[in-house]
């Protein structure tokens, strides 16, 4: 099946191509590699405090789909997207809060849902920062291997 | 006009280049693609209490200079950069300042002012983060392509 | 000599193989290219309160060792990786403590140990962050160039 046929049969959907946001690029590529630039959550507050594990964990689902939508942007069809190398996860983090991981799981399940486990599981990074911009529960920059 | 023409007609200059800093480098390419240590700015301090955003501004502009210059030490000439890949910018950033994008845009400008939109736009991510070394208010990684 | 060897003679053992993190891939290999996940210390506490910068020392010579076993789990073996490329430490600082490079240097020390300065030397990013997964004390991404 292909992969936004897998997202359709999931209610999901890409959200509209990333705006240049500024001067920025949401992906690009280099060789067989496309890496996108952090993208942030529409949710905003610190997890552990603001919100919760659930719903930071639905934040980076959410996350995840920007990313691939600046994938699709720089390869037109993630069909073109041979396997998940990296995500680094990013979690806006109230004072005490250690469960970066269970967070970044939403973007990690949905790679591997998307592209199983031979080609979605991948490398990672999690970690708790002090802020993101405009207060964004969550950013997410993805690496993939694309034809 | 070649990139430190630009740069002069600019009244800026490169730095020093970089000094070995203990057992690091100041960059490493692999391939075709240039990455550098994080390099941290001259000013210390918290951006959004001790350091203002026009300041932390200037920090990535001058930031990133030294990001050229550890470049410039690995490709011998910045005439030599074909194209700006990723920009990491971490900010030193008080508690509840969330404006990150617009201290880097410092190091971001720069860049497309040097080498125009078509090869100076580049992917990023702005992140607050608690500590930096030293204190100071700004460190950014670079990456580039080059011949 | 050996890297294993060297390992030995250091009385440092590579640790078990790290358990798949649920979906997680310990390394992976793009090319020549060997990155890890981003391991994390057993040490947890916050790094000038909690942990000392010695005991953060030991923390990230004891991360690196992780490091290396995935990349060991890629390669089959530590004497195919042809030099060192970039390390990403960090830090979970407590307020105020900004000698994140002191922590680190556990890290950047024993691949220097190990590979000496020509393919030993490497870029590095040391940051302090606001919390780590399970309030480890120390986390690292390593990336290699391997055969």
């Amino acid at each position: 099946m292909k992969i936004e046929d897998k997202l359709a049969a999931k209610h999901l959907k890409l959200p509209d191509p990333p705006k240049q946001r500024g001067k920025l690029r949401p992906a690009i590529r280099v060789g067989q590699v496309v890496r996108t630039s952090g993208h942030t959550s529409e949710l905003t507050g610190k997890v552990g405090k603001d919100v919760t594990v659930e719903q930071g964990y639905a934040a980076a689902r959410e996350t995840i789909l920007k990313c691939l939508m600046a994938v699709k942007a720089v390869t037109g069809d993630l069909d073109k997207v041979k396997r998940v190398i990296h995500v680094l996860g990013l979690v806006n983090a109230a004072e005490g809060f250690t469960q970066m991981p269970q967070v970044i799981h939403g973007a990690t399940d949905l790679l591997i849902e998307l592209w199983g486990e031979d080609a979605g599981w991948h490398t990672r990074s999690a970690i708790g920062v002090y802020q993101l911009p405009g207060n964004a529960a969550v950013e997410i920059e993805l690496t993939v291997e694309a034809e």
